[in-house]
């Protein structure tokens, strides 16, 4: 039997509960595999009035998801969940519904995690103290935080950050070659492993502008990039670069790689929300469990309106579940 | 009558010959205004078999443009050009041709200039003391660096970076808030005068991820951005921002703005290159001349085997036309 995937419902108040019960509701002209949702039934309610089953067992789940879209309960601490109005409650809510389907999909209940979107200053208030959803995910599977990669899935692009949530000027000291390989190790390693490409290429990208121009526009390439793409070389990777940053996500560019390392959080983020806005998903390699996770925010101000397009949501769902398929038969 | 464009070849040894010469040749299926080239004939012999013809004033060239690509001579010192290998004497015959094209165009005997792809490496070692053709035409135009503005355009987005050729690490230091003001008035200025567009929409990107997350990710939005934001709107300007980097060049995000003023080079030209890889026009703004460029390189890894695409030079051709006509009659 296929086991289902556990999603967690993210902010209660944000768009989260409708893109969950949509990616139900569409699952006839957009098929996911089954799945559950993990969080408060009464913060779906207030958004969608389609059929919930509450369920106890993720084991429950394939049998009624045909007709139903099956949540575990979590919470039950009293409270009101509004749509578009996060509280400290709501907080506390996602983050019990996030600890809950990690144990779960850790266990071996669910084959993959999807987690909604969450507020990071609502989080923080309520006392969490990691910097994002996969770090506490990573912690909680007993993996470093540098031995993870955030990897964009769009359609025709992938990319990974080797820097990520710090500002623009940090990024010149965060980087070296070290944290580069790594990264890229740990990319290949979950490319081979969860997409079944036996020798991915590796497109890394330049720091400055022309890729530095041989050191008149900045010397990053040739004192951190180049070292670091030659030691890959040595252990056999197929990597390329540096390649400058402007000219190398077009289509033809993009067709003679299977991911992009790129140095920093908008080198990545820019190319594949500029593609692929309403379907990029977010995923951590170099974790034992598949997680994906749709690559937007809570959106708080359309939550409640009907207006949230649940694309990403269901892309996480079809990656997760290809993913966990190919995870469990290597 | 209307005028021709006169067209600097660029490096005899790169692509700007063969794209010039494709972009008269393909005038039937990707209508151009009528130009003439400035360069070597036998640059352009080298890589094309069809009709040239030689003319000693601009004015020639409308009456010959429908049965030959009207060629300026610029050189006569001798040498031989041999497509993919540059050498000091075609950057002496680039640099002569540019010099040339700008003066002509100065003097009102040409509509507009487009230019030719050069070579900043050989252009350097023959004694060129500007970072760029853009600050060379602005010296010759009389204009301040500081003034102009260098604008990507492509079909369905416009892209300005406030600075440009400068390392990563070098960006936040260059920024503040009077230079970001003074860019957005010379390209508002710009677009009203050469596009039409009477109350110009500017979208101004964030420098950090996430537009800084309320100064937790950086504090340039802070200090220097949204104070900009602000003078500008005081002076009636229609901005938005500062968006977050990633969100602001999907599909509905354009719709929103005429042209987006980034903080870096790559924050302008990774989304226009991306969307708009062989199309891509670079055009100067707050000069008394109308210019536009091709965006991409000399490519001499590809010159002389008929395989460069004349779409951006056909673009810059058509937009640097257009433009000239609205200059008119404005």
């Amino acid at each position: 039997m296929t086991m289902p995937l556990a999603v967690s419902l993210g902010d209660p108040a944000g768009i989260g509960p409708e893109i969950v019960a949509k990616a139900w509701q569409w699952r006839q002209t957009a098929p996911t595999p089954s799945f559950f949702a993990i969080g408060d039934p009464a913060a779906i309610k207030a958004v969608w009035s389609g059929p919930l089953e509450t369920i106890d067992d993720p084991a429950e789940a394939a049998g009624c998801f045909a007709g139903a879209l099956p949540v575990l309960r979590v919470g039950g601490r009293g409270g009101q969940i509004v749509p578009g109005k996060p509280s400290l409650e709501g907080a506390r809510y996602s983050l019990d519904s996030l600890e809950m389907a990690v144990g779960l999909t850790r266990s071996g209940a669910t084959s993959g995690l999807v987690t909604g979107p969450v507020s990071k200053a609502q989080l923080y208030a309520v006392g969490f103290t990691h910097p994002g959803q996969t770090e506490f995910i990573a912690e909680r599977c007993g993996v470093s935080d540098d031995m993870v990669a955030m990897m964009l899935v769009g359609p025709t692009l992938r990319t990974v950050p080797v820097t990520s949530h710090i500002a623009y000027q940090d990024v010149p000291q965060a980087l070296n070659s070290e944290r580069i390989a790594m990264k890229a190790r740990t990319v290949v390693r979950g490319l081979q492993r969860l997409f079944g490409i036996e020798n991915p290429r590796l497109a890394i990208a330049g720091l400055n502008p022309h890729a530095g121009e041989d050191g008149t526009l900045g010397r990053e390439e040739i004192d951190i990039i180049i070292p670091a793409i030659e030691k890959l070389r040595e252990e056999g990777f197929d990597v390329s670069g540096p390649h400058p940053p402007d000219a190398m996500f077009h289509g033809r560019a993009r067709q003679t790689y299977d991911v992009a390392l790129c140095m920093y959080h908008d080198q990545a983020l820019i190319p594949l929300k500029t593609l692929h806005f309403d379907e990029g998903v977010n995923m951590t390699l170099g974790m034992p469990i598949v997680r994906t996770a749709p690559d937007h925010g809570t959106a708080f101000a359309i939550a409640g309106r009907n207006e949230a397009h649940p694309g990403a949501m269901i892309a996480a769902l079809q990656i997760a579940a290809a993913c966990a398929e190919r995870a469990v038969q290597g």
